[in-house]
């Protein structure tokens, strides 16, 4: 959580003269997302939300982030609409950076997830990817397995700090996975991060999707395996099949999953967990443990990942 | 800026059932106040602010302050509205703190202070003392002339690593304004914080005042004084005697000073500076540098208290 750049009333409405939504009623920085100031924007019109996007944004990626966020909405996705000014364009600078106004989405993120909310997960992870098909702009995943590696070296020499043997596992995961990972399962336009934080319900129906800002080009099922991790496992980290079996079955009523697909599975839930492992390890190396940002555990998903490692078919996770 | 306290949708969901204001569609934690956990709230009626009160915050004053937005506002201030629960309470436990839900003001803090803020200023803090008149409840001012010497106390032997010879120029200011603070000034409740973030504007019009959490009944004019730190010196430490005129020309119109009120502003306006300097002081050898809450310079006041030093009348301003 935080706002790293400060707007003031003056910026603000130089801004906003290049846009036709109305002048600010009230702007309130909110404490939501680690990577980008984020503002709750009131004008004359109604809610918006503004981001500045901070350096761990690459400015070359923001037409991709915004041109799919536009390319969704007009095909009914529930995910924030660019606004575009009078020029046409998305993005403009504010405040020093690049910046975009949104619509304001409704909804709640769940913080204990419950098996009613993995079925709409599913079916909406489906219809993102069935959405994304004509999209024509293309990012590839530099967080699929040829970045594993990189990620890795920035954190190896102090793995072992964190946990006894663990530099030694994970080199062997990277071993593993390298090269067995799937090349020819169907590719498309992934979400690459829908954790419980980036979706919104409301009345117990899903009402939005959020941060699109890992989302690229990769394996469509490798999606619904960030899902299994992000979703299905309990606060004690166990595996609750209750809860895949309704995020893949509602997925599958969207989008069926094809054979290699659903054979690939495990692999791919196993390399999803190690690429959220490596890049909380390089957070908890790199972060100082006071830091205004905190810290995620790394270890909860060497839980997760180990899990997925004795898992050779959906068979073994009860599906 | 922060929000210390999460507040999960299910609990949010029981805490609202107590209200009349419908369902939360959404909840966004706003980076704005140091002392509590601030929320902005949508619900299907529309918008509110929720805050939960962190430990700085005594339970026992709740009462105070939220009497006194419900007084003020009843009388036309425009400040936060409690909204009061189903059994008539405008507080009640949420996520484990004491919590309160007020109205959302529109508004912008403006950031770069101009002339044309000034006078507005100056008769919306009138306006509040008027309305504060018939409020019966009372609470003593902690930070007035007799609570400086512990908190100098909390800091003078660091106080010399800050600017050399601080410790005794601030030893000296105490024994003065201990033995000439006036006593018998006309008294009322006074805000005793309307810095230009606790201030909103909307199209150059003054549109509320927010943050009534120092509020206390002290001398009227201290709280005009206050004002003459807050509002008055410019970026460069200097006096902006303009910005002074219109302030306390606009205070007058609504509420003019007795002749006693306006002889004690230069006594007042130092007491002030030494007041907003010692807390700063305090937090300043207090808080780690790399802390979350950004720490502010104490020697700013240093300036406006010397300023203020040399002034024996209001003339000595250009008032």
């Amino acid at each position: 959580m935080a706002v790293y750049t400060d707007v003031s009333d003056a910026e603000l409405e130089t801004f906003l003269a290049e846009y036709d939504i109305g002048d600010a009623d009230a702007l309130k920085g909110v404490a939501e997302g680690v990577e980008n100031s984020n503002y709750l924007l009131t004008t004359s019109r109604g809610q918006y939300f503004l981001t500045l996007y901070e350096k761990r944004v690459d400015p070359k990626d923001l037409p991709f982030f915004l041109g799919l966020m536009d390319h969704l909405s007009a095909r009914g996705i529930n995910c924030p609409k660019p606004i575009h000014g009078r020029d046409g364009n998305a993005v403009r600078m504010l405040a020093g950076r690049p910046a975009a106004i949104t619509t304001f989405l409704h909804g709640l993120s769940p913080r204990r997830i419950a098996v009613r909310h993995c079925g709409p997960v599913g079916a909406a992870l489906a219809e993102l990817h069935l959405a994304g098909r004509n999209f024509t702009m293309v990012r590839p995943n530099a967080l699929s397995v040829a970045g594993w590696r990189p990620l890795f070296d920035g954190s190896r020499a102090k793995a072992d700090d964190v946990a006894r043997g663990l530099a030694r596992e994970l080199e062997g995961e990277l071993d593993v996975l390298e090269a067995r990972w799937p090349k020819a399962l169907p590719t498309g336009v992934i979400h690459a991060d829908l954790f419980n934080d980036n979706v919104f319900f409301l009345h117990d129906k899903l009402s939005g999707l959020i941060d699109f800002y890992f989302a690229c080009n990769d394996a469509l099922a490798y999606d619904v395996a960030i899902c299994f991790n992000a979703w299905c496992f309990e606060p004690d980290r166990s595996f609750n099949t209750t809860k895949a079996r309704a995020l893949l079955q509602a997925y599958e009523k969207v989008r069926p999953l094809e054979a290699a697909e659903r054979e690939a599975l495990p692999l791919l839930a196993r390399g999803a967990a190690l690429r959220f492992l490596l890049t909380r390890l390089y957070d908890w190396i790199h972060t100082p443990a006071n830091a205004l940002v905190k810290r995620k555990d790394p270890l909860e998903y060497l839980t997760y990942l180990r899990f997925h490692r004795n898992a050779s078919s959906l068979a073994d996770y009860g599906l």
